[in-house]
């Protein structure tokens, strides 16, 4: 079957999560993806490095969450290993992006520049050329010279301060968000950019942040901040979202938690609960009475949700058409009945055996994304790369002995 | 400036979120969203109503963040009120899809399809039509006919069990953050199949749903979790990421608070804090151990961080090169002076006064996505959309007579 991005070739030099999770989305879509490596560190083990993080399966004792990192963001690619120090390792590059659509990147700003690869260059090879940078805070501006990384942009971006739980502890979102968002917002900015080059010929840069995409990702929470000036505070261990009152919200049951949405329908609630019509109570009769007193409303919720098991609770509710989900565990997400059925657990073959994968989230019936292949081997492809840019078996090994791929 | 997608046409029916902040991000890039939405409900008062939900600056008395959700996700658009169950009105909209490149909705499965709009009956009227349909859980399976909404998502998606606090008990990230992955992964679906279309002149179904799109976002958690089985979990309130050791987290200072991530200079971050060597310390001296004896270490670094305002250790880590970060308010995001150098927060005249609102994330250089208009009042376009697609004023104002528009 046909993929969207069929044709389109991707050199990709990021590293990490925020570039590799972007170039990684353009590959599911079909893109030719050629993930540049660094060759070997002295005393590092190739034949077991998965990656440049080691292999899954394996956990070298400082790094037992690596590999997950590299095998999370890396799938539909292809790997090549060059040394970008050397001259006959530029050249490599150089003819790489001559074949190229898009060139991403995630260093610092100025890195790729000072290995002769900034956007000035790249389009003195290839004057078409999409040139994506994600970097912490953008190109310019007071941060641009700061280290950036997902947890500062969290705290930076108001993650930290919207996620803050009733101690009013700020607390970061539990995985690397900030990231993610970088990720897919660089990613829609580099198709939008296919799709004006595809009209035109025309290149351009691309720029994204991981401040930026966290900030872009409050949405709604900046809207309300910026237009109200009120900052959002949740003041219970129930409380979902500092803008909501109860019920919505995670309640503890007999055996585990229920979440509940919907508070729309507070007469039918109360019924399936066995309570009094919460929505009569004097002090709950309003919206914003429910959020003044919600410690009291929540408490009067949850001691009667600890009569049942979440599995009683649910049918009761959704016989009601009351908006309520269990609280699953990762474990149980992962063999939830319609997470399978919608294809969002894939295994693929990989170097070490079967390696599962989250699946694509958006599905596109006559050009369905899919995972095609594993996360490459570190330089799996250098060989086959090279020569469909003209190198010869000779000129390989003479890299090869030289140390430059 | 040309914009990328200008000349594309969305006719948009969403509500809430996930459909109109996928149908936003394109209207970003230029496409011409048509939100087509209903006509006044019996008591509602038109004249002060701003889209669907009231007036900003106006917080009837049970819908205090409503206004919140219309302004944050229809910048960029117009506006068409029309009553879909007249055939008049199914008419107009018969016209409007003729017309169009892309469909958008986010109703419950079969719903438009019931109104006479699914996608067999858009394709009737338009055989090249992009169809995007954003559910729940999808179009088919176990849950297909279940209320879909961020919350529910949330909770059988992982994301409360990735963000659980200290104490275990499953904690929603603050915002309506499956909401947003639904859209941003629906609108690059789109991208992409609309790239795809300008190739081949093929359309085709979108699907994206809550669901998919939070199991997505777990990205490197999924992967973990998938090959290892491990369940993760925050041990302490410093602890910012189920995967990491300490330093990695949020510690308290003297005033407020302040994250630290890179633990791989902990000798550094000891001489900074006027502690002995963590790194040599034998409760502390792998990640296995820092791991373990999390409680302790965090203890020990956040009593030294005590001894000091944030704002006076940010230079002494920067000093060392260690990677630390304020934890800011929203406040303090919104007038953070990198956010504001990267025009993330952009002013736009609103019928109630200037409206503030975030930003563009991802920056394309030659074409920049951009905030053009404000959210429209209900029904804003209404006339100027149905002269162009060809009904002169006597037609329109019959059309108004019958309730139609």
């Amino acid at each position: 079957m046909t993929l969207p991005l069929q044709g389109v070739r991707i050199v990709d030099f990021t590293i990490m999560m925020q570039g590799p999770h972007a170039t990684q989305m353009l590959a599911d879509l079909g893109a030719d993806v050629i993930k540049v490596e660094r060759p070997y560190l002295p005393g590092s083990r190739p034949e077991i490095r998965y990656g440049e993080h080691g292999g899954y399966g394996r956990t070298p004792e400082d790094s037992t969450f690596a590999p997950a990192t590299f095998l999370a963001h890396n799938r539909n690619k292809k790997s090549i290993r060059v040394d970008l120090r050397q001259e006959k390792g530029k050249e490599i590059v150089r003819r790489l992006i001559t074949t190229a659509d898009v060139v991403y990147q995630n260093f610092r700003p100025g890195v790729l520049a000072r290995l002769g690869f900034g956007y000035e260059a790249c389009c003195q090879i290839n004057p078409s050329v999409i040139y994506a940078s994600a970097t912490g805070y953008g190109p310019e501006g007071p941060y641009a010279d700061k280290p950036g990384q997902d947890l500062l942009a969290q705290a930076l971006g108001g993650f930290d301060a919207i996620n803050a739980g009733a101690d009013g502890r700020p607390l970061a979102i539990g995985f690397s968000i900030s990231d993610l968002m970088g990720a897919v917002y660089g990613a829609f900015g580099v198709l939008a950019a296919l799709y004006h080059r595809q009209l035109t010929g025309e290149g351009q840069q691309v720029n994204v942040s991981l401040l930026d995409s966290t900030v872009a990702a409050l949405s709604e929470v900046a809207v309300h901040v910026l237009n109200t000036g009120r900052e959002p505070h949740r003041g219970t261990p129930m409380h979902a979202c500092a803008y909501m009152a109860p019920p919505y919200g995670i309640y503890r049951t007999k055996d585990g938690y229920i979440t509940i949405s919907g508070g729309h329908k507070l007469a039918d609630l109360s019924k399936v609960l066995g309570l009094p019509n919460l929505a009569d109570d004097p002090r709950f009769d309003t919206y914003a009475k429910r959020d003044a007193n919600r410690a009291e409303m929540e408490a009067i919720i949850e001691r009667a949700l600890g009569d049942r098991t979440t599995a009683e609770w649910l049918p009761l509710m959704a016989d009601a058409d009351l908006w309520a989900a269990p609280v699953q565990t990762l474990a149980e997400v992962f063999s939830d009945p319609q997470v399978l059925h919608n294809g969002m657990v894939v295994t693929v073959d990989g170097p070490f055996g079967p390696l599962r994968l989250p699946g694509v989230p958006y599905k596109l019936s006559k050009t369905p994304a899919r995972i095609r292949t594993a996360p490459p081997l570190l330089g799996q492809h250098t060989e086959e790369i090279l020569k469909a840019i003209g190198y010869d078996e000779a000129a390989i090994g003479a890299l090869e002995n030289e140390g430059v791929i």
